[in-house]
């Protein structure tokens, strides 16, 4: 937003693209050129210049508040992207659990569109952007994923099974975000969603079977669902496909 | 293996450690002292001279076989463990499909067991060793790891939705391996593989029910499963978790 020059004082009636910015003003505006940069292209393909350029400022300038460069810029438009996905996640405990599960993929799922080329980047690794600090970033966010779920799931200190379910979940969301991204996002955000969410029903059951915890788990879980959500959904869909191993039961 | 000296030709006494070694057998034999190196350690912990010394020669000679250094030895020693990774995903495709798939996450798990420290530093990213070169030699081995299911699921040309399932269960199997490694290999391997054979049988009952490729796939497997096998085992003991859900169906 510009503030319109005053007539009484022609010294502030200078264009407004050299208003002067305060410190920290100018330091988000920075930030945020990298973090569009950053999130459409790989970091390899951004450079300085091209923050410069997209902030219309001077590479010194860059440089004044970002000392480290590039790096240091990419680390900051990561650690910023990081607390965007983790707010994300947050959720309230209140209703049928897939339903909350349902509006915390729609909101990262909005994130991942949001930021294909750098979040693919990043995910897929083989970048000199990437170092220890950046994969630090990388497994907290997934650590903090896992934490929410904990929340939903009701497990205070959940057992090896549980974590590593939850786990290798996160893991297969990441990669189905890899492949809807690569794969020009086909199917629908909301049909991959979907698909999601069975994806962890059906994890659920099958761990359920051999571990008491998760069992009860999903005993708690399948009291607050409702017949027309996604559990009872796929299980009147997965009838059939059951039924055609009845020679093994 | 030491060749006797022979009393004839007092020249060819000398300590076996001296024998002369082919071009192709001090390779060798550089590699596998950087290979038994890298599977215990992250790259970063491994210098040029530990390599040397585990070969029992000096550094130059081992400039000399690798002049890229350590990352060129660390890419031969990486491309190395993705053929012998690879050569543990052949199975032959007969008898009961989930018989295969334990054989080769057998295999699987045995060689993530030896290669712990190494695996792990690879997937988990971060380290300067890692290039776009070795991330390259990760994805072929993940698309290696997918043709392979491809071909025991009996598609020529899986459609998107069977391509999504397997890829992202082998995500999960990865991010299981870490977690596995991380736990110090708790469960047992063979408790790990169960789950993970349990994981595939599920996801496959819940693509099934959305997607007819999988559905006609998920056929085709369930009438080459015995009542003994991990199918039936998996869907007695679901029943009882499935019931608690009655109230939704």
């Amino acid at each position: 937003m510009t503030s319109p020059a005053s007539p009484a004082s022609p010294a502030s009636a200078a264009p407004p693209a050299y208003r002067r910015l305060s410190v920290e003003e100018r330091r988000l505006q920075l930030l945020g050129a990298a973090l569009t940069l950053f999130a459409h292209r790989a970091p390899d393909e951004v450079s300085l210049d091209d923050v410069a350029e997209a902030a219309g400022v001077s590479r010194p300038l860059v440089y004044r508040y970002f000392p480290g460069g590039k790096q240091q810029l990419y680390e900051a438009a990561l650690r910023s992207s990081a607390d965007a996905l983790e707010l994300c996640f947050a959720e309230p405990p209140v209703g049928p659990p897939t339903e909350r599960l349902a509006r915390v993929l729609d909101r990262y799922l909005a994130f991942v569109d949001g930021h294909d080329a750098g979040f693919s980047a990043l995910l897929r690794g083989g970048s000199v952007a990437e170092t220890s600090r950046t994969t630090a970033i990388v497994d907290e966010v997934r650590r903090a994923a896992a934490e929410q779920i904990f929340v939903h799931l009701g497990v205070d200190r959940p057992g090896p099974r549980v974590r590593m379910m939850v786990r290798t979940w996160i893991a297969a969301v990441e990669a189905a975000s890899l492949i809807w991204i690569d794969e020009e996002k086909q199917p629908s955000a909301a049909e991959l969603r979907d698909w999601l969410i069975d994806h962890l029903i059906a994890l659920l059951a099958a761990t359920a079977a051999t571990d008491e915890e998760t069992a009860a788990v999903v005993r708690r879980l399948l009291a607050q669902e409702t017949p027309e959500g996604p559990v009872g959904t796929l299980a009147r869909r997965v009838t059939p496909v059951v039924s055609e191993a009845a020679h093994l039961i």
